[in-house]
């Protein structure tokens, strides 16, 4: 039967009228602090680092910055593909000391949100399929409906834990055959919602099958790492970038990179696009590619962010007092997850891998009814298609060891 | 024959790797104020307000409001559809007591280029036309590039520098009827890049055409109105909005609302996507259906910059002296408005038919040879399709005094 009803929008563009389901969740939290006092409610929906009184951690070290630039600095427009100045220091900021060999250019993007899409859609055919993890983050999905691309997952976790190669070989093969192009979205370290990272081993297996299939020379292989949460990843989180030294032309690595965690800039919108290939012109179409997208779509970036970007990785004592702020916040980060893990170890909980970074994550066959049932309990939490995903970034050190034990109560309820 | 070089971006994403022309004048201008001083070159290339002295014009109400937000309100991320307060600004400072009746919605959007944006991938199908005039603002072709549309033109001026209503209605009904959806941009008041402003008699027209063929119910029409300009369009520049009033429901007027000029945000990106509808419905679904494509494109939009607008509109003291500080401003635009179409008058050259607004455009078949010849005279200006754009925004009343006169002398040079 036809909809009978006046459609204004194209039917591509008519979307759910749904609240957002993790909006719902902070505003049904929110009214429970109301009612019940901040100590009695635990809400671990928040995707934010927050003090332990709740509030919102933004460094001191960058706000200063950013409100001591001249207005102009911030008024003006930003160059297109981003200020040269910023994309350098983004450069440096992605890779530290592990930049991989090889031609490395950038793009301004809106947050890593907009350096995933431009990876989406300008380096997949529209209808195509991308490949993620089947724990992912939801917007992958959103950001490949609003391209007109699907998404496909591989399974995640082996059961001990680690990253389940042969289904990823499976999927990845699956799609590069059918399509002779594919985007494959990793997100590590501190993998969101799991906390995971993949270990130098498993990248090895990843980029030897990844070489083995650029031997068929009509291929095209992309590798997107979405690296948000790589500055509270905990040490050596850089290390597996130097794999992507000299990878074949027909394998391109693409990072989105974040200003948001790194530097508390969630609400400034500022990040870029990285690609790192051997080829001078891949480089420089990929450049244009997405010089090109920008224009397109938001025009240029916050020119203020990038100020401030600029002037951390320009000046060392800046540098310096940026870092030490943001160990202070690390090492916070660090209790809580410490303080979950063993909680959750003496509950006897089940869990993913968690490496570090401002998520856990509880495996669950409904996560909606877990989720209801934590409610019940004053703890709000996020359900996702494979278990239920819990803030630490969000929660203090007591009110993270205190979860554990809530969900075993709740488990043991929903058993019965 | 086949490309044989290997490309990692998708076919449909390579593109031309050339300079931007705007950006390679100013570029060039640049190097003239190095090699001749600030006096001896004009700079009529860029599209940003700046003071005569060639500083950039930041507004201090502006800058101070934004600067003394706490840090945590320019951290935070904003709602995906855009900080309520916010939304209810923008509606304010689109329509100002001129709004049209009906059901009003809008979504935040990195400036007026992510409202352009969304109303191009949201209510045409992927290779429709959309249809602006024959003077416009180059990135709408980007965007539909970007978006795999066409763009189409009709004629904006009769002979006499009037609004050519008929060549616009032949090109409407063309699409109309071949797609039964049709979008048409409108950049008025104040044209970018002519200045032109449509008069109410000819949106009059306009929408009478657009009911007439709203008759058939079978068809969708999106009226696209980019309004940047308007706080810089003088007098009664809202005057034509209350003609949106009671559309039928396959018409739907959209606004493309940009803070970028109106509060010198350029840098900032805040803007909104505004509809105008007689239905709930309708305006539900253009809701959902942008706040969908913020979540995948861009997320959210700059909560900083969002929060200044609230602040504006909800501080009466704080709202005056930002319109007090904008006043200064606009009577130096008009200066220099005055001067360079006094000056025009005197020289005898051909004017497109400038009302307001930051640009106005000498009509000439070789642009490209003008704006050569001009350099010579160190007067850069940019080469449009029909001819060359100068902004006035940028040269002080003595120099847009000048122009004109350079301009004379460089099509006698040229007839040569």
């Amino acid at each position: 039967m036809k909809d009978s009803r006046i459609h204004m929008v194209a039917d591509h563009a008519i979307r759910p009228q749904a609240e957002d389901v993790i909006f719902g969740l902070a505003a049904r939290a929110a009214q429970a602090v109301e009612a019940h006092g901040k100590d009695a409610v635990i809400n671990a929906t928040i995707g934010t680092l927050l003090e332990d009184d709740g509030s919102l951690v933004a460094f001191k070290t960058v706000y200063n910055t950013l409100k001591e630039l001249g207005n102009s600095e911030i008024a003006s427009y930003a160059d297109l593909p981003g200020e040269p100045a910023f994309l350098e220091a983004a450069v440096k900021a992605a890779f530290g000391s592990y930049k991989p060999e090889g031609i490395v250019r950038a793009v301004a993007t809106p947050g890593g949100t907009g350096a995933i899409r431009h990876s989406i859609a300008n380096f997949t055919n529209p209808g195509d399929t991308v490949i993620t993890a089947n724990w992912y983050w939801q917007p992958y999905q959103t950001i490949c409906d609003e391209s007109g691309r699907k998404l496909d997952n591989y399974n995640l976790f082996t059961p001990e834990g680690q990253f389940d190669y042969n289904s990823f070989e499976e999927c990845f093969l699956k799609h590069l055959n059918k399509q002779k192009r594919i985007l494959a979205i990793f997100n590590t370290p501190a993998h969101n919602p799991t906390g995971f990272t993949m270990s130098d081993a498993e990248w090895e297996k990843v980029l030897k099958l990844i070489r083995t299939c650029a031997e068929d020379g009509e291929n095209r292989i992309v590798i997107l790492c979405d690296i948000a949460y790589i500055d509270f990843a905990g040490e050596n989180a850089r290390s597996f970038m130097p794999q992507f030294s000299g990878l074949p032309e027909n394998c391109l690595a693409l990072f989105a990179y974040s200003a948001s965690k790194s530097y508390t800039m969630y609400g400034l919108r500022n990040g870029a696009i990285i690609c790192v290939t051997p080829s001078e012109e891949i480089a420089s179409e990929f450049f244009y590619s997405c010089a090109f997208s920008n224009r397109g779509i938001w025009s240029n970036g916050t020119r203020g962010a990038m100020a401030v970007i600029a002037k951390i990785y320009g000046n060392e004592d800046l540098y310096n007092e940026v870092e030490s702020e943001r160990n202070h916040y690390r090492a916070l980060l660090k209790v809580r997850g410490d303080a979950f893990m063993n909680a959750a170890k003496e509950a006897g909980i089940p869990l993913t891998n968690y490496c570090g970074g401002f998520f856990v994550s509880v495996p669950y066959s409904n996560p909606r009814e877990l989720c209801d049932k934590l409610i019940e309990d004053n703890v709000y939490t996020v359900p996702l298609q494979k278990g239920i995903r819990l803030a630490i970034c969000a929660t203090n050190e007591e009110k993270s060891a205190k979860m554990p034990f809530a969900i075993k109560k709740a488990l043991e309820e929903l058993k019965k």
